[in-house]
């Protein structure tokens, strides 16, 4: 097969995750004799240094041109803590998400048995918890327009705007994933309040009758707010519009203790993007101790659902948990045990592939 | 002191629990010779019942007549997963937002040692919490126009609005509290997203420089989700607007596990509205189990807050901490042990008072 992949590492330790991540596609395709072909570009804080703009035209070009885009993170100290900057690197992750019509942001969320003590929730709470959370990604408040200010200044406003057509779109993805899982769909919004809740309410009632094997709950987002501390292992796929997603989706993610293993799957109409959850943690960057097993999953992800490889996804996954088995892993992980640097990690889960 | 109080004990739980605040303040007014008057009247489920109104009119006569309401809870399974009946308890609850002009709605998240093992997160996390979280409740996404569908009903929009004023009484409040507190306010927003947030930063950041003495942290809704999960420890004040408010104050109020003993106070122009944080519980109306603590907590509250009553408010928090050394409490703080009724654990602490 031919596995044609844009590369865009980003800020900060992004480089050298997604070189990680990198020697271990490149170990499957040479195992599974694939095709493999890649490019790299810009996108972020270096694509401002370098051209002035965060996602600049050829990086867009590139991505189009791919059947999968592997990103590594976004974000600089430089440009943060200033609201009112002309150009930020966030635009460049908003842009890029429009263009390519990112609809749809995939996390699972799953649990590592070793790093159970690491997560702030009670094991017994959190331990086996496995479920997927779908952010619409391409609306809502994050691109409803009108936004801005009144000519005083001293008003400002937001729209939250949905069609039909972007509701169904994710909505009907939701349960095709519940499908292959444990067939139930939780449908997060603020139907007591909001127009725009409404309208996803009757579209998922709607679109449920054609899944009659999946159980539909619906839920408001204070709720689920709770309800994913209390009780986590209640969900089995989660779907909700960009805000409530944006919140939710990051609270969901520290409660299992494993923020630096969880990687993400943003579904487009014109190609798809594949990345870890965490940041660009600047701090760390060139220092090679940034953790990449978040990056590397993101790779199985991307075998998987850009490119259907199930048995090559499932390959990188296993090397992942037995270099977790060995203690093959970076400090944030090894609880004080002897540790690896990022380049090790991946060098070690390479080896395991071939 | 005279104090005039407007009793709304609405649905569910509602009426049992007011009575045992009740009893908790009239206790207080005997010991401290307060004169007390009050007068009760219709919210809610059963209000749309007797007259088809949530919010009766002369509901809010009578609200607009007190120093004080108190209140007990509102909600039926009869209006509940149909949002597109016509009349819905919640509309009660927003209209008399609006029309008192509760502005702010404080909740202090406390723990309490003897329930720390009830909370979803380790005990080391969150023993020893102890913040405030505000939420801006008379504007942003709920209030805002226009809010609706299209024509053809494809679309639907909602708006977010605020003002600078509407930011700057609720932003300042924060600052007081903090002064009294331990000097810090984290203002939580999306200022990388929204417009509405823009402003909020900018307001907040001109306050910051009126109380030098309280130091201010700037977070996204996003961190800010995780970081009630990780670190409830790192937050003194918080303040949000009214969406964001909804979801972090719910995700707060579980992590001490001490949801049934929480109070709320919201601050209006008119008025100031008391009541706990849980919900009516329909399924133990009537039957004399539920926990009254919260209610009377919010007793207490209203005591300091609209009557500036600070050592009347402290005996009461003083009975309801005896009451729980005492195990003289109900089923769900029993832990297993001997528990009592709704009105028992009352009458428990109206005679402690006395
Ligand atoms: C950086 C920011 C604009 C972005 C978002 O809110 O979508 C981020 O928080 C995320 O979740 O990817
Ligand atoms: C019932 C609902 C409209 C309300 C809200 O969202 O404000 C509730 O969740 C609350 O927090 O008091």
């Amino acid at each position: 097969m031919k596995l044609n992949i844009a590369l865009l590492p980003g800020d900060g330790i992004g480089p050298e995750i997604i070189e990680q991540g990198m020697k271990a596609v490149k170990a499957i395709c040479q195992k599974y004799g694939h095709d493999l072909s890649y490019k790299q570009a810009l996108v972020g804080a270096c694509a401002i240094d370098a051209v002035g703009n965060p996602y600049p035209d050829e990086t867009h070009e590139l991505c189009m041109q791919s059947d999968a885009v592997y990103f590594g993170a976004i974000g600089s100290p430089k440009y943060d803590n200033d609201p009112s900057a002309k150009v930020r690197p966030e635009q460049g992750l908003l842009g890029m998400r429009k263009k390519l019509g990112l609809f749809a942001n995939i996390r699972p969320v799953t649990t590592f048995p070793s790093l159970l003590h690491k997560s702030p929730l009670r094991a017994e709470l959190v331990e086996g918890a496995d479920f997927m959370c779908i952010r619409e990604l391409t609306g809502g408040m994050y691109f409803g327009r009108p936004q801005g200010r009144s000519e005083d200044g001293n008003t400002a406003y937001d729209t939250c705007v949905y069609s039909r057509e972007e509701i169904d779109r994710i909505v009907r993805l939701a349960y095709q994933y519940a499908q292959k899982r444990r067939k139930k769909v939780t449908v997060v919004d603020k139907a007591n309040v909001l127009a725009t809740s409404r309208l996803w309410r009757q579209v998922a009632q709607e679109i449920a009758k054609e899944f009659p094997d999946v159980e539909t709950e619906f839920m408001f987002v204070d709720n689920a707010a709770m309800r994913l501390v209390q009780w986590p292992k209640s969900f089995d796929v989660m779907v909700t519009e960009n805000m409530f997603g944006d919140i939710l989706t990051d609270e969901a993610s520290v409660i299992t203790g494993s923020l630096g293993m969880l990687p993400s799957a943003s579904i487009g109409v014109h190609t798809s993007v594949f990345e870890p959850i965490h940041g660009s943690w600047p701090q760390a960057a060139g220092k090679n101790i940034a953790n990449p097993l978040a990056t590397i999953l993101s790779g199985a992800l991307m075998l998987e659902y850009a490119f259907n490889l199930m048995e090559e996804g499932a390959l990188i996954r296993e090397a992942v948990a037995a270099s977790m088995d060995a203690g093959f892993v970076t400090e944030d992980i090894a609880d004080g045990a002897k540790s690896y640097s990022t380049s090790e990690v991946g060098d070690w889960i390479a080896d395991y592939i071939a």
